[in-house]
């Protein structure tokens, strides 16, 4: 007996089979008593094929008309698992953005939510209906459709988690839940039943994709209980995304996060003064190049080094802009790699463990693995290696930390 | 410099080609000094695809997500044209029909519209935007979607037109007007510069199927001028519906409607008593069966005969239920025709002038041609006759009351 949301993805209605199994899952949970709203994304494939025909008629089509074109998608997947549900006698009334009273900011294409009515929605569950929402919609102040932007149904569906108080926000997806590391990497990655929301924003900002970012950042401001699962599989229980880790699980280290097709761009000998960064970030950030690590080193002979870090399709252009950074600097030379890859250990256990960042370099340099840039922060450490030896580096962590086990509680 | 709504149905709209050729026309209509509202309906196809999607899930769908899932097909529409229309830097807004504030009945799928708050578009209309309208769809009094029923969105653009008062409310569709009677049966058919709205009611319900009969009805009853025009052919003004005739055009008759695929049934000498026809018709009704002429003629030995048409594949299911009704009533026989088709002549001109029935009788009998049924109102006059003869009948009559001509104005 729990108040759930549950969001499924453009998979996971990928199809009209799909979606019969989706109202199939809904009613089970409406046997045990749960009260359920569900988000849905729009079915795979037709966000594209609508942004396809807008971009055919203009390749900088309004935004405004963008959402309205856009926002069809979803409706149509309401609709159609509306009436999959009240086919299989699951009471069931669909919802749009604008209907849910999803009152977000005027910026089309990538609105941020303000509030959710929850009015209109609580009186549907009080009828025992389960209620059907478009994700990634909303409407601005001017009453015009407005869309959350790609990923935005996760949004959606923990804002209405927070809004009525739900007792855990579920997003069906097509994997199970969220991994010690990638399994394509090491076959022995192991699923987590729990996991923190700073380490899973550590974990999806470092590439290990399974939410959108955005998302676990509301549902740790709203401490509303996030969990992971298969839309695909029966019987997991998925990874538990809150504040407190569940259950026996307690390791120090919570996962393996890595990023292939790094770059990294060096200025040697600046002059070390006030701005430095600024000045040569600035123009980085006027080109929308995303910078990722920043490192700098004073010499002690009044010049420093400075790296950072970029994704390896920005590298061309950026290097032309460091050089031009480094003349005006004064700087002694430039040299850049484009041949990196990021590794970083995460986990909220690190936080009483000083000896962690240790182990990691000892791993690394038992494997001959050198390291050419650290960073670290209270919950992770990454280190930048060749990129030859990404596999290997995160293999040997995983091992060294015992990562294919499942950690028993050792600093109760 | 006119306010004109402007509804293109969804042949004109069937593709991003089309919809590019709709919004060059609009542009044009603006440079002009035109006000534009356009009302648009979903691209041809796709409200049976979104259908097929809903029947696959259930041939019974719930008329209130039916109406969520196939009011997308016009939002596609609204946006797409929008983008058109901006990217020729013609200034547009698209709404839908909630945006609109077209309030409607609760009857999903065969809405009809209660009120048109015309103050959000016409604020639009003030800041010099083309305002593109979502047709065939409102909002409930619960604030759920409605749509209006198959070809609706004429109705909408009526009531738009109305409620806004337009000097004119343009149906682009893929004929150019109203011809005197089918081009495929007469080649000398002739389009109609004018035709008043009685007269189209009676063509539009007779088979010349060029307007939806509701959104004619309700352009007579706010006295909205309507005009059928080609949205492919350029220059022709096609046929406009209004109350007087415009022009030096005044002809008797205006054309020339037929229904093929007929059938009749007559029982014999029915007790001639009140509500002998409510006592036949019922079962008829109840079956769903449309009833088009009834007749009825007292024998004057207290025994009548009553005859009505329908359509012919209703023919087997009516007959049997007749039979039943004869025997309960103790008529004498039953008979029934199912290869006769009907020929009407339709135009304001003859109530001035007795003799038009006779000239249709006298044409038809010229040719050999036997009237089985004769039905007249006050417009038009209607006969049945053997299906071998409808072209034959079509054509006779359209040279004997001169329609390839464009009449002259003869009684000032």
């Amino acid at each position: 007996m729990a108040l759930l949301v549950q969001k499924y993805g453009g998979t996971s209605v990928g199809s009209l089979e799909r979606i019969e199994a989706v109202a199939k899952r809904i009613k089970r949970h409406r046997l045990q008593g749960d009260d359920v709203v569900v988000v849905v994304s729009a079915m795979s494939g037709e966000t594209n094929r609508l942004l396809e025909m807008a971009n055919a008629l203009d390749e900088n089509a309004p935004a405004r008309e963008t959402d309205v074109l856009v926002s069809t998608g979803e409706q149509v997947t309401i609709a159609l698992l509306t009436i999959a549900l009240q086919k299989i006698a699951c009471d069931a009334v669909s919802m749009t953005g604008d209907q849910l009273r999803m009152h977000t900011d005027d910026a089309h294409g990538k609105a941020r939510i303000k509030r959710v009515d929850d009015e209109p929605l609580r009186k549907y569950l009080q009828d025992g209906k389960v209620v059907v929402v478009a994700g990634f919609q909303g409407r601005a102040s001017d009453n015009s459709i407005t869309t959350l932007g790609r990923g935005g149904s996760d949004t959606t569906a923990v804002a209405i988690a927070a809004a009525i108080k739900a007792d855990e926000c579920q997003i069906y997806t097509d994997v199970d839940g969220v991994y010690t590391t990638d399994p394509r990497v090491e076959p022995r990655a192991r699923r987590l039943e729990s996991i923190t929301f700073e380490e899973m924003l550590e974990m999806a900002s470092l590439g290990a994709k399974v939410l959108q970012i955005r998302s676990v950042e509301f549902a740790g401001k709203y401490n509303v209980p996030l969990r992971v699962l298969s839309s695909f599989e029966e019987g997991s229980t998925g990874t538990l995304i809150s504040y407190e880790r569940k259950g026996m699980e307690s390791p120090i280290i919570s996962g393996i996060a890595f990023m292939r097709d790094t770059a990294s761009l060096t200025i040697l000998g600046v002059p070390d003064k006030p701005a430095i960064a600024a000045t040569i970030l600035e123009p980085i950030g006027d080109a929308h190049i995303d910078v990722d690590m920043i490192v700098q080193n004073s010499m002690g002979d009044g010049t420093a080094d400075f790296t950072f870090t970029i994704n390896r399709s920005d590298y061309k252009k950026a290097k032309v802009l460091v050089e031009q950074s480094a003349e005006k600097l004064g700087a002694r030379r430039v040299h850049g790699n484009n041949c990196i890859a990021k590794l970083s250990i995460v986990g909220v256990g690190m936080m009483n463990h000083p000896g962690i960042a240790k182990k990691m370099f000892d791993t690394l340099g038992q494997e001959g693995i050198n390291m050419q840039l650290i960073s670290t922060s209270e919950i992770k450490v990454s280190v930048v290696v060749d990129d030859k030896y990404l596999e290997l580096g995160v293999r040997a962590l995983h091992r060294a930390f015992e990562l294919e086990n499942v950690a028993v509680e050792e600093n109760i």
